[in-house]
Formats: structure tokens, sequence, C-alpha cells
């Protein structure tokens, strides 16, 4: 019961975090997606790929799939946002955001409520033996969070 | 068992963006303070006192005590940053953020399991019957992305 209660808030935040998150990158043309948040900072369209990249890495980190799009990692993660390297369009990269949230939107609610207590796929059992918090319900918190600290930051364009 | 591993889940999450957040603040000299984080957006010690009087409203609200700092509602919360109203000083404003979070802490570490699960006080029984998920955890997993939120935009002073 209480696990059912944790897991329905967890997600509940996860999918209003998004969806505001996405209302922001809607809300902006595509000529704003390439303005900084802030001088000489990232600008939203690296942000949209970022979020895009981190989203997909959540399918293997979640025991739910391959990535579907590793071609996003060095330019929008292992990388800083770089103008003159732009890998995608903003159109390219708004489809790989939206294949992401849907991807996980499909995976999270075919999970059961204990699914999401097990280890995620980067700890190891005898960690998690002793780190029983490192489950996947703690990967969607801690990455509910990351979206939010973007969100914060994109809100400043408008 | 489960409660038990929320409950310390969702303070852990919390204990650690206050932590970051806090080396963010205290990394800012008291001018770097009164910078905005991007054109025409809010300072940090807008954020500060922002931050500060939301930890403090956490108190009533978790049902911890009274608040603190009603003194802070107008300028930092009900009202957008005006850098010709400063009411406080940077440096009253670091006491009162230190303050609000020592108050937070030593409230939560008194506070059983069961009762995270309790509902907040501004929900009703009614309502609470219906959507148990309104709860005291709830309210600080909520809080911790907003804190994460505010994170984002004052990393843009670094």
């Amino acid at each position: 019961m209480s696990k059912q209660l944790m897991t329905d808030m967890a997600l509940k935040s996860w999918h209003s975090t998004i969806k505001r998150t996405n209302a922001i990158f809607e809300d902006l043309s595509d000529e704003e997606m390439k303005r900084e948040i802030a001088p000489n900072k990232n600008r939203a369209i690296y942000l949209l790929g970022h979020l895009a990249v981190v989203n997909d890495m959540m399918l293997p980190l979640l025991g739910l799939g391959e990535t579907q799009f590793p071609n996003l990692v060095d330019t929008y993660l292992k990388n800083s946002d770089d103008p003159s390297k732009d890998k995608y369009t903003v159109k390219e990269l708004r489809e790989f955001w939206k294949t992401s949230n849907d991807a996980l939107s499909e995976a999270f609610s075919k999970m059961t409520v204990d699914q999401w207590f097990e280890k995620h796929t980067k700890v190891s059992d005898e960690d998690f033996a002793t780190a029983p918090h490192r489950n996947k319900l703690n990967v969607l918190m801690s990455r509910t969070s990351h979206v939010s600290y973007h969100q914060g930051q994109l809100i400043l364009l408008k």
C-alpha cells in the first residue's frame, strides 16, 4: 500500500514536471530556442538535446530497454554547448524529446510497483544489499529534480 | 520497511539539494549576490530570501511549528525582485537562510516515519481520504524540486 502510494507520488511528480517543461519548449519559437539562457550560457536548443539524451539513458538504467539516441551523447551530454557545432535542428531535437518522453511513459505504465524498488542497473548486488535506496524509484526522483533544475533555466527565456 | 526506505530517499535528496545550493550561495560574494541571474531577472539576493521564506513556511505546512520569518513573505514571496526595495542585507538573509535550514533539519530529525505519511496542514480530512498522496513526504519532494529549480538559476552566476 505505501509502496503503491510512493510510486504514485513520484510518477505524478515526474509527469507534471515533464509537462511543464514541455510547455516551455513548445512556447519557444525555433529562433528563441537558439538564444542563450544567460550571457555565455547554454542555449535552449542544447538543453532540449540534453534533456532528451538524459531521458533516453534512463531506459537502460531502469532496465527498460536499449537507448534510442546514442548519437546525442557526445554533443548534448559529454560536451557543453557549442553554437558552432549544432548537430541537429530544433525540429529534429523536438522530435527526439517527444520520442524519449513517449518511450518512458509507455515503459513506466507497464512497470509493477515492486519493480520500482528493485536495484537500478548501475549498482551491484553487493552495494544494493547495504544501500537499498539505490533503486529505480530513486532514479526517477533524482531525474525529476534534474528536469526541474533545467526548467528553472528555460523559464528565463520567457 | 518500504515507508522507512522512501522517507530515507526523500530526506537524502532534500539534504543533498540544500547542501549543493548552500555551497553556491557561500561561494558567491555579497557583491555577486546582487547580480541578476540573467538580464532583467531575479538577483541571487532575492532567491536567497525567497528560498529562506519557502523553507520557513514548511514549518506550519508540515505541522512542525510557527513561521519564524513572516517579515520575508511580502518582499521575497508575494512580490518579484525589485532592486530598489531591498528589505534586508545579504548578510541578514544568509542568516535567515541558515536558521531556516537548521530549523527544518532539527524538526525533520524528530519526525517518525508514519508522520511523513500524514496529511499536510493545508488539505482537509475529506480531500485527504481520496488523495492520500497529499501527505507531508510529498511536500518534501515537491520542495526539493523547487530548490533544484532555483539552483539551476543560481549556477548561472558562476
